[in-house]
């Protein structure tokens, strides 16, 4: 644990020049019109939750490069939770993943999150990879499966994840597959479609009365030619062919290449079926880097989709967030620190988005007008505010900074053994 | 006009030679245990509309280079239609692009076309430019501008379209917008499509009881950031908000860079959404090149489904086809006849599909079988096949060799003033 | 022309808040350890060159909606750069396209430029579309041609471009073709080279000694199957194959989907093979949006690299900036102060980058250090840097505003009669 | 081992049906004009080598899940290839992949492939993952790692690769490493090239006179955001930078999207440089599919440009063909021989162009007629040919067909062990 001594000294000795920077802030921001005090508010109002497989690292298909304190299981990653949210004060749930992350002890996985003020998010449950005593292999797929009994056990395995969720206070089930196929032919991809909806009404049928279900789609991999629920059309196909609590998740990865993703959360917000996030960001494909490493405005657009969303009213409109990475050639914890602020920085920029005069533009079809005003918010350096929020809610001025120092990183190792690396997915 | 002993000329003496082909091949089915003649009946059976606008020469925004004897008018259109389906007598439809194609005397149309044996395809309304008599400009948009006015104008098109297509006897207006926007913040995503909508409500609520309303997606272009219908999810969402005759329209380059578009065909066929095809092939994006020249096993996988959809007893499954190309460096007569026959090509191997045996490998995940199963019916030269079917119907054994052979474009390059190029949509 | 008094009023009402927000920006840099005396002379020092053919609305293959007070000819076109500059004070460079700008009288456009503070950046040859009068058409090819006596008109008026170049005080000549093809098969991808390779040859061999040719390539588009000169790769065989002095230009929007553009800027700028830069956005094709209008990180990267190659020292390093964009839906002149305004602030905020610290993470292998070093210097706004360097150069302090005062768009649209709109490739 | 009388009784049933169809075969082309002799001895000569990993089960970074009877090393491999070889008659050498592959004694694999007709094609170095007992880690690069003494951990490496290769008859080094970065900033481009050519320049220096250093270049993956050796480009600038032995290898899954690989090749054939090609078909990215199963068309066109390469008599001409796949579905023996045999499909359908009416067409610019004849040659189902050159080779006429018959993989997964699954990169 990060001792919160250490993080009060280290902030004590970066105020001054961050109070200065703040007031700079604040007062150009006056100059505007705006209210810093509502924006510090706006920040210390947001959350992003943390997936617990993130504080691991990451590999390919060609390898895996593990780092030094690699968490050992579901405690170890809490911990390495915990230390995300004491610095950022901006990730106050963590997202399991079962079954990695089962316990027979719920209760004790509660204590333990919860002294570091910490609760659960939604349950992952995974069917696109043998676990050592599977009786039944996924593949050739799961809740797609051509078999029935493959199937029952990709339901079965759906359904204890509630139950586990239950007991930890989640109220959403994400479901992502991998079921697909890699040659034309290979699948059947009515029957395929068809088989699916079957497996899901029964996951839908066991969900508690204040649940929900979020349909995870992503257009390729480990699929290689089709891919079951690939884009969000087969999502809100199958979440309105489910019920009203079947949503739409978007990863920010998971699109062709091209694709305008703002667009989708604009039209999904519409229907009512956003389920909510998974953040990261790629250049490539599902590269699952770092969020707004790559292309911030991309995420800052993101966010005004959903600043509209919430303007405009729309009825079932509570998206979750949540961070989903692969951290490669970085400590996890530092990644999700500053994905986690990146996050954050999106969504109070977009408060700073004179809306009367972006409306006005709109209706006035003057682009460039429209555009400026979206660019004046983004270019606005917010680092202070959210700096002031962390500060305010006891967390670090220089998160990764007071990391670094803390020595955290040093300390787990010595305690937790070398983790394998080697090989991916090839042989 | 092709006179129709000038074919049977031109057939004649490719006659012998087609029937040792015929036979051979013949034999070599029969060798597989499958019976020519059903293919010829399947091979007959099949048509694919001509788009008017398709028998003019192409280009792009930065020039269009116009070839002799360029079609005046719809007249012209027409007399270009009738000889593609005189020599390949597979396109006996002609889809109109409004206001293009508009005439006074719709009966004179009829008549032109019934004596080549066309008659009318859908109708395409067309408001992605402006026409020289218009008041309001469609620069910033047509059925979802945020002016009322530029959108009355576009619904009374819309309407105007209908009423045109009623007395030529068409029974399905084709909508396709270029609406969208250049910047981020240029046009309000949400507010954008529920303009859209209620003008389509209009539109919808216009069309004759035994019409049909065939929305077309496309990912990009001319609008370069967002485009209001840009994907199946968005059409489908549109459809399904409108009305059960509101379906949804495949044009095959109208998609992100990788996309499985066989995929979103079974989708849409399995809702009973399905409207139909805009055949061509693509490259890049929406290149427009000709059907099944760059990768002529995606057309045949479209087809595939296409099969299976049928198989499957889906409801409100008749799927409309049509070309749309552009054709900027051939003589759009010949691509539109050769196109017409990769399309009938690839519904054709279809037919020797064996489809136990593909249902049998996907049943048992053997992935290989089924790819074998598939590239067994696509790698069989039913070329034959396609000459007899059209031999029978009284078309050309040679199509394209009896249409160089003809001197039509010659003839008609006389009559027929050389048309301006120049610059595209560039200055 | 724009007034100089106009915009010395109009600064003199924004100047109070100017000041305010430079002297806030001050101290903050201050406070970093960053002289922002160095930032503002780091601002004056840069330009980037306008293209004549940029001032007019640009169309796509399906409609140009043309604005009002479009260019009639050079002359116009010098005006309305004129005035980007005069309120932008960043763009003194003209760049020209024959044969639309070609002039019987040079002397008089050097003057017409000269009295606006405007010089003239490389001419720019075009063999992509047939020009009225043009004895033989570039339908197939233009520099790369099957036919020789294409080819050599293509030379011919490529040396004609050298010539008047040399008159108004050119020294270099991009070179962009559109030679490609549609159809696998059409081309034969070897001779096609060669007979471009030999066509530049005697273009290179036309050369005066202090000029540079400048080597376009695109990927895609007019061509659409293959095009001649599709990638960096064949641009740098063909430049060291011509020679020293031929080199590669960089389109920013000319690539596949997903390419590393800023790495071929290094691999170009390291072989001393990079000509320069046509700046614009895209988020599709090559979409020619507004500079830094969608990815404006991206164009950061790319001046981190030719900040890069500039410490490195490379041999021949002296980058061509130019914008190159189509406006489709804005007044091509607030694009393009615009956009180079935001060209101007890629590069100010690289002088931001902490080196010493950037390149001991790099070192290190520190990633999230690095990328945090980059992004800190990205998320500073210099929006005032750039404002007091248009100050003291003459320029507006808000050079969109005060162009919109000062009502030069209603004024040429008076003496412009309105341009023809309409289809763009497309009949 | 398959057993050679096996085969014979499988053929012997086979072989009525064959000869109908080879015999009907003849005669189609024997119309026009084409010699099936010719054709047939044209599939003899061809051959194309399997990669020793090839043979083992592929996975994703989500997951791996092996099938029955896993090789276990490299002799299992070798058994496997020898298999593959025994059936189709056209994969003759196999590529070992260093360290998986090596052995203490070359003498006694030489003669277990010698037994089994194979021998060995290009080695290929490992530097992309790391080994249980090597002292360095590669997790920030290999032969461009910013530091020297893991550069030179990779340089030894590839140095031991070669002699290795001499002692089993190799004549190629095959260099593919993963270098590159994650995020923007975290390597220097420029010097990460350098610090790549130093280190090759050292592998150069080690290659005896015979032996040629093939370049594999790929966009992207395992790096995310920028790869040392990313695009033809950068291979090309390394290969020249190297000296006349070092090529540049095609791998057909490696471009970014839309990229015209087929022009590539023709590009470097050009300038003798190109080293040869690792076959896959892919639809997304780096799928590594089965060669021809998703767009077999494209790999015709390959095929087209070596063809025409050929003919050219570019100097230095001689390009190795191997296939590199994952079989992450399929039994890899299956995808394997129907892949080798694809290429081989393709290499002798490109034998059936008319050439004389292809060139005819390209000076005319008649871009129907050139695309129908590629596609007229490409829409000959060879397959009986393809099966006549087995035959007289010692192979079986269906290879897969004897290979499922034979009981092979039944019997290896006997005295195999199963191999374990799981997780691929993640955790």
């Amino acid at each position: 644990m990060i001792d919160q001594n250490r993080i009060a000294e280290d902030n004590a000795a970066r105020e001054p020049r961050h109070r200065a920077e703040f007031e700079a802030l604040a007062s150009l921001l006056d100059a505007r019109g705006i209210d810093v005090a509502g924006l510090v508010t706006r920040a210390m109002a947001f959350s992003v939750a943390i997936p617990s497989w993130g504080v691991g690292t990451g590999g390919t298909r060609f390898a895996r490069f593990p780092g030094p304190g690699e968490p050992r299981g579901i405690e170890d990653k809490i911990d390495d939770c915990g230390v995300i949210h004491a610095l950022s004060r901006v990730t106050p749930a963590v997202s399991l993943h079962i079954p990695w992350d089962i316990t027979d002890d719920p209760a004790a996985l509660i204590e333990r999150a919860s002294v570091l003020g910490l609760g659960f998010d939604a349950v992952n449950s995974n069917t696109f990879m043998d676990q050592p005593d599977q009786p039944l292999s996924y593949k050739f797929g799961s809740l797609s499966h051509t078999d029935r009994t493959v199937r029952e056990q990709a339901i079965a395995h759906n359904r204890a994840c509630i139950e586990f969720g239950q007991k930890i206070g989640s109220t959403a089930l994400t479901v992502w597959i991998g079921d697909g196929s890699n040659f034309p032919g290979q699948a059947h991809l009515g029957r395929a479609f068809d088989r699916y909806l079957a497996s899901m009404e029964e996951i839908y049928a066991a969900l508690p009365a204040d649940w929900h279900l979020f349909i995870e789609h992503k257009v390729y991999e480990p699929a290689f030619y089709s891919t079951v629920i690939s884009d969000w059309g087969s999502s809100y196909l199958a979440a309105t062919s489910l019920g009203p609590r079947a949503k739409c998740l978007v990863d920010l990865g998971h699109h062709a290449p091209n694709t305008n993703v703002e667009q989708i959360v604009a039209r999904l917000a519409r229907v009512g079926r956003l389920a909510g996030f998974h953040f990261n960001d790629s250049k490539y494909g599902d590269d699952d880097l770092d969020s707004g490493s790559i292309d911030p405005y991309g995420l800052f657009l993101v966010f005004n989709e959903l600043t509209e969303a919430e303007l405009s009213g729309y009825a079932d409109f509570a998206p979750a967030y949540m961070l989903d990475q692969s951290h490669n050639v970085t400590d996890p914890i530092e990644s999700l620190i500053v994905s986690a602020v990146e996050v954050q920085r999106a969504f109070v920029q977009n408060g700073l988005v004179d809306r009367a005069a972006l409306h006005g533009a709109q209706e006035a079809n003057d682009a460039l007008a429209a555009s400026e005003t979206l660019k004046a918010a983004f270019r606005t350096d917010v680092g202070p505010i959210l700096a002031e929020a962390r500060l305010r809610a006891g967390g670090a001025l220089d998160p990764v900074g007071a990391y670094r120092a803390s020595g955290y990183r040093r300390a787990v190792a010595q305690r937790r053994p070398t983790a394998a690396g080697g090989g991916g997915g090839i042989v």
